[in-house]
């Protein structure tokens, strides 16, 4: 036989069985809270032309192209797509290609493959699924939409029930108008910020000003920067305020020396607020303000989120997103604003399997396994067998002619949890014996009762 | 404004979110007849090693591969990835990787895309799902798996509710067997059989002679071909002759007049036909005999089938599949049967929505959308639409600051059947105004009966 290598490609991961099982009732539970709120399925083409996706900002050196490994057949269209690379460029391909048709404002959710032909490494998917949902607004768009999107991400995260979880808020104006406030490089800004939570206070003030070093560190810087410092620590994460308050100290303190910007963010993030603690009666411990987040810099403008698995904070966000001005512009000419939020579904369950949070149960579906003790009684078994699915049970029949062992063997290794065994005598009886595989448990129940009885047992 | 061409690539195409919801209600009624009958969900990557591929017979002029658009970083493993055109190839791959830890009889089930860079033309996509399931077997594979096979077809389309079917079943050794007894050419052959619902059975009978012009038209051959023309037409359909004395009739007649590989044929057909007559008690109008299936002529070796909508025959095989002997011995050194079925579930869609076959329902799944009369009752339209998701139901707050018939314009646009509506007087007296958008009825409900009112209407 010839040798050939046929593992996965470098960065293109395969789940086991029980991993897959466990996957596609994550996307269950996904697709049904985006369903609840009213968001509709989209499923775009794994291809689009390479020109749009390099239009709307497409990293080129990430994107995967579709080429006929046989390029013979003269016909131009096998060429020039590209593979998409997130839910976001086929959106607003789809928005435009269906513009006269959509209703305003439209929610939809995306769940599926996307590709980024990336280095490949531990946790670095080149193939991944993504879970995505976003409101477009015509011209506009409520900033209710983006209160609606923590609401959303805790509904999901409390049904997958992966244990305590917060969502951190921030407004990208508000980082805006303070890098505007000190004509500071509002990147290294970011930078500064992300250590907030590593560095003493003093070393943080240090940074601060040395991103400014021909600067004057008069009363209004001194008292701004102040006021950014006690955000950014943990006393600011309005355990111990009481929001009103937190935003009341925030606009007297700062009205009159920031940038106006900071003041449109600070309303924004308020407001948000308002609806997440009054509207929908999301507890606290749900949420928080972390004026480190930033997304990405070229395209969110207004609220952002990421969300933090307590105790797992190494494993990064979890589900990030946030509001940007302009979905679609270079391809429709219009002002199609709008708010989404993404899941990295293979990245995540990857790192929650490797670390234990979330189990994975047994690789087969099948609740019970009908046996046959010897194979003249096959014709019952299959019939019994038939009969037990018809009642709503997952079943299968041990259709080889093994030993008995044999067929309890595959039951364990598959983990199906009952196995319902016909031979001689409840044949003659008109019974069915019903092993528990864990316990070991036997017991004999007449025929017309092992449905019945059996759906006692799984539950 | 550049101008783009934000069109789909030619071939990949993309259904309406009212025909996604379809799609999406398909798969999980697929899924769910898979995972009843105990087949474990297996998710490949998009992409395999293309050497891996063209071992297992890939259709080099069909094959996409994969290419990063910028082949500037030198890693090499971005290069030699070909997209997966089928789940069969995939799945050798699967059990070549994971051979020890598979207990056999392995039975999986696959959906997702596939690719084909096959010209494009109207029904001929170049990525369309395909929903497949395979029992693969180690060294052995009882023929029951074979009758398992269109009894699942079964269960799918009458839970689909596409109207009348029939799975069509043959078997490959009773063609081979045919071809040589009479030392011809299989593919010719076929391409006979294939006319025997067009052409009179005169012109069949010339069309067979035609394939071995310089043979004598013995005895013997004259018998065998006449009961060939039979089982061929309408009458050997098994409608009008009780199953037992067809293959009683076919065997006596043929024993020792034709190649032995007919009669292991029939032998195995008549073991399918009694285990779903018999066993699983399929209605005979379900499925029938037809000798002029074959399906890939390289690939099936035994048992054969396709599933045809009755009065819509022109759409082709819905469902096909079928045994065969080898799915990995390139890659693993050993043998292992298998067999299983596939559904070309986006062509099959496209052709049941072209047909008016398959309707579309609204293209939003909320059930109700709760409105302000006024955006200063938005509060409790939010906490209203919150409680009614919290008791199940798929509710959406319409949150721009619109005009009350803007609102309803919304409504009426995505198909949503009612909405809730909080004014100046529901506000006052503790109720919520319930509409029924498409009979226009409207009654005024107390706050606290709203959900309970709205599942009652809704069912």
């Amino acid at each position: 036989m010839a040798q050939f290598n046929t593992s996965t490609p470098s960065g293109f991961p395969e789940f086991t069985p029980a991993q897959e099982r466990v996957r596609q009732h994550w996307i269950q539970v996904i697709s049904d809270v985006f369903e609840s709120n009213g968001f509709c399925p989209i499923n775009t083409p794994l291809v689009e032309r390479e020109e749009n996706f390099l239009a709307k900002g497409g990293n080129a050196k990430e994107m995967y192209v579709l080429k006929r490994l046989l390029d013979d057949d003269g016909d131009a269209s096998h060429s020039g797509n590209a593979v998409r690379f997130d839910h976001t460029v086929p959106l607003a391909l789809y928005v435009a290609r269906h513009l006269n048709d959509i209703k305003f404002p439209f929610r939809r959710y995306a769940i599926g493959p996307v590709m980024r032909g990336e280095r490949a490494q531990k946790g670095r998917f080149r193939q991944f699924d993504q879970c995505d949902i976003d409101i477009i607004g015509s011209e506009n768009l409520s900033l209710l939409n983006d209160a609606l999107m923590p609401a959303i991400i805790i509904q999901i995260f409390e049904k997958l029930n992966i244990g305590d979880f917060v969502v951190r808020i921030n407004n990208r104006k508000m980082l805006t108008g303070f890098a505007k406030t000190f004509n500071i490089d509002e990147k290294s800004y970011l930078d500064v910020l992300d250590q907030k939570e590593k560095v003493s206070l003093e070393t943080f003030h240090k940074m601060f000003e040395a991103l400014r070093p021909n600067s004057d560190y008069d009363e209004k810087t001194k008292e701004v920067n102040a006021l950014t410092q006690q955000l950014s620590k943990e006393e600011y994460k309005l355990y111990t305020l009481e929001w009103r308050d937190f935003f009341k100290i925030a606009r007297t303190r700062l009205e009159g020396k920031v940038h106006e910007e900071y003041l449109e963010g600070l309303d924004e993030l308020e407001h948000v607020w308002k609806v997440l603690k009054e509207d929908f009666q999301v507890p606290q411990s749900r949420f928080q303000y972390d004026i480190s987040i930033a997304r990405g810099l070229d395209y969110y403008t207004g609220t952002v989120f990421e969300t933090t698995l307590v105790g797992s904070e190494n494993l990064g966000s979890i589900c990030s997103g946030g509001r940007y001005d302009d979905l679609a512009e270079v391809f429709t000419g219009k002002k199609l604003p709008g708010v989404g939020i993404s899941i990295g579904l293979t990245r995540l369950l990857s790192q929650l399997f490797d670390a234990g949070i979330v189990k994975t149960n047994r690789s087969s579906p099948t609740d019970i396994l009908v046996l046959a003790q010897d194979p003249q009684y096959m014709s019952e078994a299959l019939q019994l067998g038939a009969s037990l699915r018809s009642s709503g049970l997952r079943v299968e029949n041990y259709l080889e002619p093994k030993k008995i062992g044999k067929q309890f063997d595959y039951a364990n290794k598959l983990g199906i949890p009952f196995c319902a065994v016909l031979g001689e005598y409840e044949i003659r009886d008109g019974t069915v014996q019903i092993k528990n595989m864990s316990t070991g448990e036997q017991q004999t129940v007449p025929r017309e009762e092992v449905a019945q009885s059996l759906k006692g047992l799984l539950t």
